[in-house]
């Protein structure tokens, strides 16, 4: 019985490709990027083939992406370090209440320090308008950072749509785009779409954990949070994690097109509904728009962690929920009004491009077995 | 020709089993370590026992281990979160004009904030008193900041010796230590000492680059600068980089004994300076009680970069200074007062137990060709 993994937006395996690159530059070409010997510029060469990879896919220019250690440095820095470039800015936050903990914590963080901060919150389906978004702006706004993919619903939130009326409204507003569930699966264009600021996180496109990006728009200012040395224009300081960027460039190497992506999951979504799109007892919560490759249900009377764990035993592997939440109560779920008992018995199913008929087959059928078991304890 | 790699503190290569297991882990052991299954289970099991192995290379408890993106990460968080964590805390500041970047470029952050920063310089050897470091604290000193060996010079700075004065004189401040340079080589008794923080990286002790650890004596508070999650307790969120937190591990438990280590590393610079030691055109600058891994010295007449891309062409790789100074006149040179030609001409020949007595004769021999065809030009 082979593997079921289907929590990849928790995090993904490391594709080969990725995978021999980190270990051939931890091994062979593991000078200091910042050396100024041979050894040192073999290592940089390699961080500038990969800032150009990442760009390709962040739909960006090369020298506007700035390597971090990860999604939550990236959302971070571009949210705290905008801001604190900013001090006789603007005071007012538009986000919205079912961010990623890391954008979530940072807009509190500056709520503490005085900023009103405004957290939109989608209807009952998940989603969310460009209007809304725009319609919460105001003069004062410093900040609007909003994600384009919900990691727990898979609804697409439109910020990119929103971005010429924010403009009209808040001319000095910094606008953040958390894009770590949408990248490497949806085009991205960072750059035609006129946001400030992009965050990216690696290992949840089959790059290494440990590495994530931000776009940072040219001209655009942030106030660096990582500082010492003059690495990443001095954005993003300390020692390059060469062997995990030249990764994470490899990995982005080694995507399908967006447009293969899409249909590999229109396909596996279909082949899940058909078995179980139909059952009563399962909820599915798929906002309209959603991305087809986070698979939100519930089976409400069986607790989430129950199912998990039956599941895990068959080497299936979903997550009921975020898995920075850690078996909390999911935020995102609490902010959309669901009632306890989805809550409750929620589960996620989010895929990547190895899976296949066969693993929604397994899951499905998992799945049913569990709530025939489960339910007679 | 083999490579003859002499710049071990600006990286070492990663060894083997470092790269073996991170290799791994990456390709078979990849859960989110957050995740409530049995893969990501697995990965947090691998956590634990790093943070073991790492502990007791710090000579510290394991939940006083908190992993990092580096050693820039790890000094920025114990100075600019202790002192945040403490805003009603003093106002002074007590550090070194020699520190690394990412110490120097926390404390001058500091400084524009207005904190006043005594910045201590060693006498002209290059080294500096435990009474020296305790004689400059305040009882409004809120943090002190000293690196236990410099990373140009070699000299080791015996912060462990002035903690009773200091407490005795600044009860309130917090005691933080950049051991960067000496871990995995020197032992280190973060407990016994009586620090409060210790930073270190793991790709200066063979591990890879993208990951560090922090010590933080249990009780002492940070503010958080990596903010969203649940992860290492709070204090450093973001989905952890676990297979270079495992191959940090590893690398620790490949480390021979500090006191082989030193064996050998007296064994090598004694033979370079059985070599070159008498040359009237090559100055040593080895400070008192300094370590022998670090071997600083300087020609003057000829440039740095110059011999440097001399050697390098002849796969013997040194540096001029520190990685991250990147061909800048070295700031820890020019505060120890050196003369110009000297700072000009600096070397620094940094070893790791796989150096030889053979890669020292090689560099000899380099080192007196370039002199010798450089000069005549």
């Amino acid at each position: 019985m082979s593997q079921v993994y289907l929590d990849n937006s928790a995090t993904t395996r490391v594709c080969r490709e990725a995978a021999d690159k980190a270990y051939a530059m931890m091994t062979e070409t593991y000078g200091n990027p910042s050396s100024l010997h041979s050894l040192g510029f073999q290592a940089e060469q390699e961080l500038t083939a990969a800032r150009r990879q990442v760009a390709r896919m962040l739909g960006c220019q090369p020298e506007e992406v700035y390597f971090t250690s990860g999604g939550t440095e990236s959302n971070n820095l571009a949210i705290l370090g905008s801001v604190a470039a900013h001090p006789h800015g603007g005071r007012h936050i538009v986000t919205t209440a079912v961010e990623h903990s890391s954008v979530a914590a940072a807009c509190d963080r500056l709520e503490k320090q005085g900023y009103e901060v405004t957290r939109l919150v989608p209807d009952e389906s998940g989603t969310l308008t460009a209007a809304a978004i725009a319609a919460a702006c105001r003069p004062d706004t410093a900040l609007v950072a909003v994600m384009l993919v919900n990691n727990e619903t898979g609804a697409r939130f439109p910020l990119e749509q929103a971005v010429p009326a924010i403009r009209r409204v808040a001319p000095r507003a910094h606008i953040h785009c958390d894009a770590v569930q949408a990248a490497g699966k949806l085009p991205l264009h960072a750059g035609r779409w006129g946001v400030d600021s992009m965050a990216v996180s690696a290992h949840k496109i089959h790059g290494p954990k440990g590495v994530g990006a931000l776009y940072l728009r040219k001209g655009v200012r942030v106030l660096p949070r990582n500082i010492g040395g003059k690495q990443e224009g001095g954005i993003r300081c300390g020692t390059e994690a060469a062997p995990l960027i030249a990764a994470f460039g490899a990995a982005v190497e080694a995507l399908p097109t967006p447009a293969a992506q899409m249909a590999h999951y229109d396909s596996l979504r279909r082949r899940l509904m058909e078995r179980l799109g139909d059952n009563p007892a399962i909820r599915f919560h798929l906002p309209q728009g959603g991305v087809p490759y986070i698979i939100h249900l519930s089976v409400p009377g069986l607790r989430s962690e129950t199912m998990l764990h039956f599941l895990a035993q068959r080497e299936v592997y979903v997550s009921s929920g975020s898995a920075c939440s850690k078996g909390a109560a999911s935020p995102v779920l609490t902010a959309l009004g669901l009632p306890a008992a989805e809550i409750d018995g929620a589960l996620r199913v989010s895929l990547c491009r190895d899976n296949t008929a066969e693993d929604m087959d397994r899951f499905a059928e998992c799945l049913l077995e569990a709530m025939e078991k489960l339910a007679r304890r």
